[in-house]
């Protein structure tokens, strides 16, 4: 029926790929060896029970809970996140530089928009996290690949050769989805570097942060008094506070540029729900021995992850990447990554997702994106089983 | 730094109108006066106790509540929302035609994304809801406004004329925002005989239906087997249950268009929260006499908006529409509206949204719109007296 050539927006992109790797279990039988699911990077278990009692009053003593409030967020969250920020990144971060969203893939979308029109380039180093390129396919923006030659860590040199007149954002995730890896400080500091000297964005996921295996601030961008002339940074509350079911996500940037994000969020969603907001600035308030426990212990997994990888090496397996929440493998089968995902699920009774989703023009074949944070060390012990007695 | 022309998404629209009201109280002395605050569309009130304090259970005792659920929604509220509407419209709808949005924004954004690319064009009766004016100009879609020549109710024969191969849906508000009209039944079919006959999409936005005073289906959409050709039916929880910070809407369309839908959603939001979805579930389940007294309070608070409303048609004043939230009123000074809006928070005390908020290119200078749903009886006479001592 359509009488001209445009797509709608959603026509230019794929289909969500959790959703698709849910469906491969469909019709499986896990009854005798149950499914080691290390496909999603979310935390399975609810928040602590003093938060969620903290949630329930709220709820019933606080009617502010259930109605619209602002569409940049609940101002004491704000100033909470721009306090606990200055003095993490050891900067001036203040709470008009502080945006709470629905979730940090809003707070990506939010970003672009006040960044790209129609036609536009963005540089997605690859792998990419695969919403990133669905929501600039969608924007009519072009992803623009930044490969890495050796290993997972992207450089600006090589980002630089591939800026244009149409582009106007390098965007980087560190710690990493799906690679795992931290990207170092003076990496980073090249990247914002090149980005303000070319007059373009540097936007900085940091959505796995709470998991960094180094101590102190990961970069230190916000020292530079000007960070707001091109750094856009995203943060996430669901990993730390494991609130993925509330969507409470941040962006921070210039005042100028949250109000251009305003427009955004006001129109897709008018405000983030409120019992999230307050849920998020409890946890930041009460929960910050908790969350050191939390990243002890996501650290120990990502020990034990590399504790076991040997007997996968033994196979010829390669561990390509190991942080955070995410281990990125290259595996030694004549098999791509999509039917080799789809044949652990049926043979080992492990689901990954593998590297296609993270690449473009059928890139990925060679590699599997283990979420291993859900995943004790028992659990990764037998996982590892698996992996290494599979055959295709 | 810009290097070419392309503007960013949000520089293709303006700031939000409610954000842009808000700030008009800034410095203004309300303690020997109060404000009366006609200028947003949203319960002042949490919703009953009974569901809130089904609401804390849940958060304390179902984990589901804190983690992902699927991108298109719970699947129980799916179903719920399916079998409650093939009853109240006749129709067969299926789970399968109901996705769950972060807001009924949320769900325009989303049957546009599945509908238009760069450059199409969306019909739009003025005055306008908008937020929808908004998401428009940020997909870069052109708005094609569809004047009534005689009174709010627009007409499918005028449309017609508009229609180019650029066009691909027209999107209708009933009851509607800011009008407060009714369309009624022949009218709405005559725009999907319209929409269908022409190969382009009828979007229908209810979010105001449960306080339409009409008794039964307000069209007969649903009764046709084949209505997912053609129709895209938007809905809010936020009005019915008093739901507006927990942000949960829906979108009703064909299960084909729903996997377009995932992909925009997933990328946007992930999920709704879930909490507002469970509430909403138990809403549906447990309020249904509630919502109706509900329902009989704002006819009644529409009754007297109309009984009080030949003290101002005596000054001058017309009443265009009045119905489900909202009363649209043209004034009788010599003054541009948004100018008369900020002069009335002022001298009168009474904080209205101008008809240039609702309009393009200048236009609803003689209107106000006013929210009367939170403001009782007691409230719309204080009104009506601080209206008409009124004189600029």
């Amino acid at each position: 029926m359509r009488k001209n050539m445009t797509l709608p927006r959603t026509a230019t992109t794929f289909s969500p790929p959790v959703m698709e790797a849910r469906r491969w279990l469909d019709g499986v039988d896990f009854s005798t060896r149950p499914l080691i699911n290390v496909s999603q990077a979310a935390p399975v278990d609810p928040p602590p029970l003093a938060m969620r009692e903290a949630m329930a009053r709220m709820i019933i003593e606080d009617d502010t809970t259930h109605l619209y409030g602002p569409v940049l967020g609940l101002p004491d969250l704000r100033a909470e996140v721009a306090a606990q920020w200055s003095r993490a990144y050891g900067g001036t971060i203040t709470p008009h530089n502080v945006a709470i969203t629905s979730g940090c893939n809003q707070a990506f979308a939010a970003a672009i928009s006040t960044l790209c029109g129609e036609g536009d380039e963005v540089i997605l180093p690859v792998p990419y996290y695969f919403n990133h390129r669905m929501w600039l396919d969608m924007a009519g923006v072009t992803t623009v690949p930044l490969a890495a030659p050796n290993g997972l860590i992207s450089s600006a040199k090589d980002a630089a050769a591939l800026i244009t007149d149409k582009t106007r954002a390098i965007a980087l995730v560190t710690p990493n989805n799906p690679g795992g890896v931290e990207y170092p400080a003076e990496t980073v500091q090249a990247f914002a570097d090149l980005a303000r000297g070319r007059g373009i964005a540097l936007i900085i996921d940091e959505t796995y942060r709470d998991f960094d295996s180094r101590t102190g601030a990961p970069h230190q961008l916000f020292g530079d008094p000007n960070w707001d002339d091109t750094l856009i940074q995203l943060y996430s509350f669901s990993k730390a506070y494991r609130l993925t079911g509330h969507r409470v996500g941040a962006l921070i940037a210039s005042s100028e540029r949250l109000a251009e994000v305003e427009k955004f969020l006001d129109t897709v969603t008018i405000c983030p729900n409120q019992l999230g907001q307050h849920a998020a600035l409890w946890g930041m308030r009460n929960l910050r021995d908790w969350l050191a426990g939390e990243r002890r212990e996501i650290l120990d997994r990502r020990a034990a992850i590399e504790d076991q990888f040997p007997r996968l090496a033994a196979k010829g397996w390669e561990l390509e990447g190991c942080g955070a929440y995410f281990a990125y493998l290259k595996h030694p089968f004549d098999m791509a990554s999509d039917a080799l995902a789809q044949d652990l699920v049926k043979q080992a009774g492990v689901l990954t997702l593998p590297g296609t989703m993270f690449m473009p023009d059928n890139g990925g074949q060679q590699h599997l994106r283990i979420a291993f944070a859900n995943v004790d060390r028992a659990g990764i012990m037998a996982l590892f089983d698996r992996l290494v007695a599979y055959q295709p």
